[in-house]
């Protein structure tokens, strides 16, 4: 919930929508725009710092719309919406078939846990509420790497509940958002929490997706040496490419002074890293969940001490050591908790694409086009994306001669490219 | 035909292949590279310097094995060979069928005279040379954007005659060769033809996909100003978020100092942007054919006057102006012409891709896997070529637990990324 | 006032001196660094947002030790401090001559018009204050290229009442504070300023000295689209060699959307500049006063609307055109006005520098070693700056053998370089 | 003797000078660039490929105008003409004094064993000609750093016997030609002599002075993985401020793929070193003689097998390990001995500075203005060199008003840095 999602409410408002928001990271809220839509455009439920109840609490009212209610189209960010609704159907199905609850205590994952319990709550005040939903749901649109994966899980299982665009995977979306929004936006939040000088510093980027492109890309710009792990020999080519040795964490955990992971996996630093490191080391991720960096491990290592230097700057200190590491935004996104996020043009890419799914999905709500899987957006509407963005960057484009267009075997006014094409 | 080439043969012959090899550019030959190979390895017909009717008499000459001979497959670069087996097979059926032979003075394309002559000859001789010659092939592997795009065409006009593997599409072909090994050799080509310094000049890339984005890198870090031409407003707008204008040829013609082309299409510079030129413009192409650059335009200027300061490297006089540009190569591949191609290092990434389709086709010939189509390499065999290549730049990869293997739902031995994946 | 001058004032503090302390800029003062030091090390006149009439109050406070007292050693950065004294004593002197009082309206600078009341008010308290001063100072460490020329210029006229040392030149001073500091605090100044995505944005650097170079260095790498404009041929002839463009303001005022004066002169953006500029574009100045930007000019402009962003970010729209620009930092130093200044790694280089100075200062105070004249640190105390921050970042030096030493005719331990050798 | 002197020696000719003219390196001279001015313009003593002695008698004879005549002025390059004449001036005093002649078995230094048989041949027929010859010298201009520590060993030991111009420290010559120079050479060489791709390559940079800082950025910029060693911990801390590591050569020498040595120093890398190396790794000088590498050490390492690649490409095969390693130019200027040297532009600038300095010392020859000492250009010059180059990249220089000039002390049309000023 930050000032571009802001104008996205207010574009989605415009288009004739009723919205109701919450935000998808406790500490990515900023107030002051929070509070203009809340006064003008839509239902907010949102602030920065939430607590985890208090976060899934704002993503159920966000979903609330009052007896007979309920939202025709979902624009998610991480898939928090979706993961609420499909699993309160599944909850209500299992309770229609044998009367049984969802049991929190079952799951050792304390967020799921809070997950479990208000569907729970809520299934003892309305047992076909979640169900009501998925009847009336037209679809959503899914904007991240993260969301879009648990999306195909839930096609491959065939248990997902209503069409679904990813738009993640437009190239206006992943190619610039994860790429160059990144790019901008872990200096800032590092620059933001901590005030350290990049330039000189030993910089440990796991993960070399977009994101962590984007993210080696600015701290080699900055000065800083840059070291990258890897789990696909591709991306590891890729960074070597670009002169940036790929070693294991292991290799450099206790030699460098910045770690930022960007994988959309978990368990990537480990309290066991966390204790090797240098003095002053700072930690953070970028990548998707705060289960990147075992933060667990970290609240639970014994005797350790946190002090807080500023909101979502904490210093933790090893009671063996006494050395300090600086851990930002409790392990969630740096960028959302310790800067403002990603800047308005590429965030303007991602939300034109969201636009357009959502009145592609609206648009064909009847006509059986969409069933329920993941599609993502077709070539001339990711083409049509950038189009609308080059003019505030004075570019000019070329056009082909309808012998050319022929010659390589595309219209004259695109798509240009065939589908596998990788940009 | 050069000494990466060189060892792609000396592979293939150790795998247990008897070869007949080709040129796929008149000037690429090294003659060097050539020889040894004639002495120790294989049927060479290349040499620096072919005129065209020497080219395709080559071509014809390596698909030539005998009474009873032929290729069981095709290495292809370019597609040339495959096309002179579908325009050979299209004739021999039009023979047969009406008793018309091809008739070269049909075509505008010099080049193509010359292919419809040599077919014209063989089928005087033998008018079932090229309908056999299909008829034993397993399949072809090409490795360039052009020769691929027309195996979609054939395929999409139902005349692919044999299985084809697009290896160009492999990520560690594409995004390998095409960008870094453009990266590498385009300055190369530029040093070696003109001592120019890059550094200061005003260069102008027309097009932005994965070779112009390798050259442009070059040349933006060698210290030239760099502008790019595009059609597609997402390569644009990649330049842009890299700080690299995107504007016309005609706003920059009389600007610039060096212009290079990239764009797989034809009729690029043509000589009405030529003579607008400043003195001394360095104009060359690295794209795909010399259709790029309207070299028939500027050979045929009237009161043109041609000083070839050294061979690749001619400096073309316009009467009116007497303002000369330096064209590189005659208009095709600069860094094949006057420089030695791309690097070892990653021809060995391209290389890989193509011994391994190579192996692929040879061991699926009687399955039936693969029909009159084409296709791309599975993703795990794109990774295990880039497997390959890690250890010689002293890259460590980190493993995946199972837990995280299943987090992500990949294998712990990947394939780690969708099919969608852009890298 | 900065968290790092914290830390230099507890150095000093530390090596047995007692210490006054002011800002030297309005903006630039962090309140809780303040609080800390006001509460454990030194008195502090200072806080963030000071009027100017604040400013010259703080100060001259920082120069009163009360009856008796005074400093002996003066730490200076822009040369105010200096420059009170310098005016003080000669309005003293002019006061005993002809019993005349400075008048501040003769004065059209109305920051100096505050200069000359409180050198009024204080004269007819205590007609010798000033004097006395001078005749206790020991000498002045001054880290400022502005500070420096005004030495210089006190130097050349015969003016300079105590000896200095310039601690700018040194190497470990100006070619690491001012190019790689701003480098990292110009664009953290605009992230937190504006929030604008630097990628894809036209960019004019005034000045291409070692701030400039730094300022266009960082926003190259942001994706930016940089243009500089120079006086001077030399430094444009090195931007051009890095492929950034020479132009003049007037070029490209209309085109551009980030403006940054890095130029120690005055007069470099006039009001008739921002009329002309693109709505929201972004003026900043990162040079030394903020008269390098026309704020006179654009506070008095007929018509006028300013609307307070926030804090150090303006928004001032021209009447005629209902464009606004946005203008950072009132003008002053943005980096300090927006963001916290320059990173604690470079400035213990420039603060070493600092406190090596004015050791040498006390040392030499009655040794006669320096004169009323500008001196920099010897080489080898450059050097030494440099060694003392080679540890953090890992590094290890090579060490000559005698043998080579001789050969290149230096001692093993340095210094190494001739004096004329720049960097 | 490039196309670049090529053009000085006309400028020169053309200024009304009569030229004798030898190469500064064996490999350095391009025969068609001498073969042309032999033709036309001036007396030229050098080919590619000379011996030592051959090396050394076109030295003596670029200096011997037969009876009566001899060099009123020298350009000089590294330093050996001058060198020639004080040698020969010692020995022919000596000889004068003593009647010794000098003795070539003295030194162990093979080359200058050839300087002094040289000079003892020309000593027993007339021994005063180099005596003679430094009477008429009005003056020598050196552009290298080499050869101007030299002058100023000479100077210190009031040994220097004409007055010298340090053309090297024009900003104009140690800023652009050896930094921007060898940023475009060092790759040239490299990929001409070996083919070798650069990106993934590990190198390390021996030296981060001008030179050191251009290799740095060239092979950062094709995407290496730059080391550097140093012993200046100034310009190691530029270095990392970087992000490229400093360490030791002994760290580093089993590891890396390309050594480059910068320092103009002797002894840097040792077949101590090279017996360590990896296979295949490329060791090359691009800094001073060829006394940076262990040649000598090298070339009688016992049981050493030496494959010539092509000329200046040598592969050098240890006895005990079979591994070989590549050195190019045979420890010489590789990108004088492998490529072309620099590029014209940046050849312009400094001989735009040599053409000045021969100018100045001739009006000032009576003067009495130029003592036996080194000087530098004045810098009104230097930036006039500067600006000459400035229009062919399309550079507009910004003018200081009077009112500016004067805030700053500066006259309007320059000079516009002190004299200690960087850039």
């Amino acid at each position: 919930m930050t000032i571009q999602t802001a104008v996205l409410i207010e574009t989605l408002t415009a288009l004739g929508s009723e919205v109701r928001w919450c935000s998808c990271n406790i500490f990515s809220t900023q107030d002051h725009a929070a509070a203009a839509i809340a006064r003008d455009s839509a239902a907010v439920f949102a602030w920065k710092g939430e607590t985890l109840e208090e976060y899934w609490w704002c993503t159920e009212k966000a979903l609330d719309w009052g007896p007979g209610g309920g939202p025709d189209l979902i624009v998610d960010d991480g898939g928090d919406a979706t993961l609420l609704i499909h699993e309160g159907v599944k909850a209500e199905e299992e309770y229609e078939r044998s009367g049984k609850l969802p049991n929190p205590n079952e799951t050792e994952n304390a967020e799921f846990r809070i997950v479990l319990s208000i569907i729970k709550e809520g299934l003892l005040i309305d047992p076909k509420r979640y169900t009501r939903m998925k009847d009336r749901l037209v679809g959503v649109s899914e904007e991240t790497t993260t969301g879009v994966k648990r999306l195909y899980q839930m096609q491959a299982n065939g248990t997902l509940l209503f069409p679904a665009i990813n738009v993640n995977d437009s190239v206006t979306k992943s190619k610039f958002d994860n790429l160059y929004g990144c790019r901008h936006s872990l200096p800032d939040g590092l620059m933001r929490a901590t005030d350290v000088m990049i330039a000189g510093k030993i910089a440990v980027i796991c993960g070399y997706g977009d994101v962590g492109k984007g993210c080696a890309a600015a701290l080699k710009a900055a000065g800083a040496r840059v070291i990258v792990t890897e789990i696909d020999p591709i991306c590891a080519l890729q960074a070597l490419m670009e002169g940036i040795p790929v070693l294991t964490l292991e290799d450099m955990v206790a030699e460098a002074d910045i770690f930022v992971t960007t994988t959309g996996n978990k368990d990537i630093i480990m309290v066991s890293h966390m204790k090797q490191m240098k003095n002053n080391a700072i930690v953070c991720n970028i990548g998707h969940f705060d289960n990147e960096i075992d933060m667990l491990g970290l609240e639970t290592y014994p005797g350790i001490k946190r002090i807080t230097i500023k909101p979502q700057t904490d210093r933790w200190i090893f009671p063996e050591t006494n050395r300090g590491i600086i851990v930002l935004a409790e392990g969630r996104l740096m960028n959302l908790g310790c800067a403002t996020g990603h800047p308005s043009f590429v965030m303007s890419c991602s939300f034109t694409n969201q636009v357009i799914a959502q009145l592609e999905l609206w648009k064909e709500r009847g006509s059986g086009k969409y069933e329920k899987k993941v599609y993502v957006l077709p070539k001339h509407l990711d083409e049509m994306v950038a189009s609308l963005h080059l003019g505030k960057l004075g570019a000019k484009l070329t056009k082909l001669t309808p012998d050319q267009a022929a010659y390589i075997s595309v219209p004259v006014e695109g798509p240009y490219k065939p589908p596998h094409y990788r940009y």
